[in-house]
């Protein structure tokens, strides 16, 4: 095994890290699938949204970069996961934008009103779809087998495309032409694989996406929508607005929606946390999805080899997996506390896992090191049962 | 007639000015009812909130401020708007949210399928109620006058309190009783009253408005809504997320919605647009809405005395109006085109409308003069005659 020092050295994405603002070089952030670190460019620009455009140019900034900020930066996204600027636009919020397409599905076809997915998807992904009036929802892993649910009555096939908990990885090629041979459409949500895995859109119909984690986008950052060109025209979304309208600023009393993925806007979009998304897709796009792939697999292959002697949730194989990596643990909360205490965050996540996300522009091998390192310091001193066994509020 | 000077001098909200970032004090700002001026203190908490808590503190920063700041930033707007702080919560885009109390409006009450509006509503509000399906949409003034559109089939009776147009204020306690005689709910749209016209919600159902006109909030940031408290376990949204589950981090596979007001979160919000509103909201609390009101009313009706000689759209009885002022003339374009040319910032509105917000707490009664005089000076002059009759593309 190289040392993590040499594969630092090696790492041809190790200059990006001194693009990210940190200001505890020893601290470990295991987090970047959730909240990604605030890039020095992103810094600069929040800076000057504020200050210079809010405070100086105040309304005329609309048409100084805030208005077209939708699309400018859905079309930087949209290179990231396989697809076309056109189809790619960034609105909302991950769920509201689920809810959006589903919705919209559902309507354009009623005669097939079931929507399926699995017990593995993130929580909230469920609740839109239980929320989905007039709609069935179907839970693979709970309800029966994926390939057994889908059928003539099934609207789309939605999933994570990584899954939040033990970073599985769905085939999407598969499972996408699985559902199109039932004549289903599939609706990918990308928020654990944008801007680190390999994505390839174009053959699915839909995806959503949030730009907080990979993506660097800061904390709550609007989410994307992906909708296949030719699929766009058959979708109508549930709330339409303003920003959605053909002419928006013709104030007329009727509404006609903008051409492409412009109708999926509708109120004015949050400027401020919109504008923070631009630095970070800027840095995927200079690093490259292949290489920050590569690293990926490097950060995480190191990690599981290190903790191959507990219970690791996470497939072994790279292909199966996305970038971070879920331990199981009877003692998973107090170990997150012990370990957060010596300076590696990491996630603890209902009942017994213990995740730690590697997110490639800023983490470094000595890091993956650190972590293993410490965490093996704090099981062997039994470190972890000096802590609480509550459960944290939040995140 | 004083000299605006003396009333400046003798203004008790002179001193809030000072609160605000102003680059350039000749600049007169009369578009604060499109986009407030931005606080300092929003200044300093949005650098504070961008560098040391996403760039310092990271994903911990959920914690110390950030997870709870719908709920709390909606306690600071509803005395302003004369609510319970349980019965106000910040979130999305007015749009979504009117979206989302119709909806639930006519859900919960679905022989009641009528929402009755009028002409003058601003036309977000008109798309988001076309939109909705299975709703019928009577708009006053179109269709016939409010009081004969209202009958049993309506269920909500939705305006704008203060009309983004002329600045027509309706009679908010009038109208929300007529509604109620005939059973219907009223749903008010305070964009342009919250933070500048006296409001006092508790005899009305409902209302949405957003942050960034008086409330000096940020462009394009969070909207809120208000539900009066018994009628708020009656309404189910549209959209179920996280954010409105009852225990977010149980990642339970089941919805239960949060208590009160929480549920009408859905996804993750967008933090750093949120953070924004903070300092306006204390701006408007500390100044008090009676002070606020009365000099609004100081500033509009001397700049409705002084340009009585031209066709003026909004009405002067200040309580039938709201804090900008609207001026009819076939040269409205090229005439706004001038004035921002001379420093005088205020708004076009197709197709001949004028448009001068004066927003109390940053806004002199010199500006009033000098917006006077410099539009007197170019109408003598004909000096807008040397601008193209193009119409702007936004804003």
């Amino acid at each position: 095994m190289l040392s993590a020092a040499q594969l630092d050295l090696a790492d041809p994405l190790a200059p990006f890290r001194d693009r990210f603002v940190i200001d505890d070089p020893d601290l470990v952030y295991l987090k970047g699938n959730s909240l990604g670190r605030l890039p020095k460019a992103a810094l600069a620009q929040l800076e000057d949204a504020v200050r210079a455009q809010w405070g100086g140019r105040l309304v005329r900034a609309w048409n100084e970069g805030w208005y077209d900020a939708p699309a400018r930066i859905g079309g930087k996204i949209a290179p990231l996961i396989g697809a076309e600027p056109g189809e790619v636009i960034v609105s909302g919020s991950t769920s509201a934008n689920l809810h959006a397409l589903l919705f919209a599905s559902l309507e354009a076809r009623p005669d097939r009103n079931e929507i399926v997915t699995d017990d593995r998807n993130f929580p909230s992904d469920l609740y839109v779809m239980q929320g989905l009036r007039g709609a069935t929802v179907r839970v693979a892993g709970r309800d029966g087998a994926l390939e057994e649910l889908i059928g003539p009555k099934t609207g789309v096939v939605s999933l994570s495309h990584v899954v939040f908990r033990e970073g599985f990885r769905h085939d999407m090629a598969a499972v996408t032409s699985l559902a199109q041979r039932h004549g289903a459409w599939s609706l990918w949500d990308l928020s654990h694989s944008a801007g680190v895995c390999p994505v390839s859109m174009g053959h699915a119909e839909m995806a959503v996406g949030c730009t907080y984690k990979y993506l660097n986008g800061g904390p709550g950052a609007p989410a994307f929508l992906y909708v296949r060109e030719d699929l766009q025209p058959l979708l109508r979304p549930p709330v339409q607005g303003w920003f959605g309208h053909a002419d928006p600023f013709a104030f007329e009393l009727d509404y006609r929606p903008a051409g492409g993925m412009g109708k999926f806007l509708a109120g004015t979009p949050p400027i401020l946390s919109m504008l923070g998304i631009e630095a970070g897709a800027s840095l995927c796009l200079e690093a490259g999805m292949e290489r920050i792939w590569e690293k990926a697999v490097g950060l995480t292959s190191r990690f599981l080899e290190l903790a191959s002697g507990l219970s690791v949730e996470t497939p072994l194989e790279p292909e199966r997996r996305g970038a971070h990596v879920s331990i199981l643990h009877p003692e998973a909360f107090r170990l997150s506390r012990a370990l957060i205490d010596r300076g590696i965050i990491c996630d603890y996540r209902e009942p017994s896992v213990l995740r730690f996300g590697f997110s490639p522009l800023y983490t470094r091998y000595v890091d993956v090191d650190r972590a293993w390192e410490t965490l093996s310091e704090i099981l062997e001193a039994g470190l972890h049962l000096a802590y609480p066994e509550a459960k944290p509020a939040v995140t």
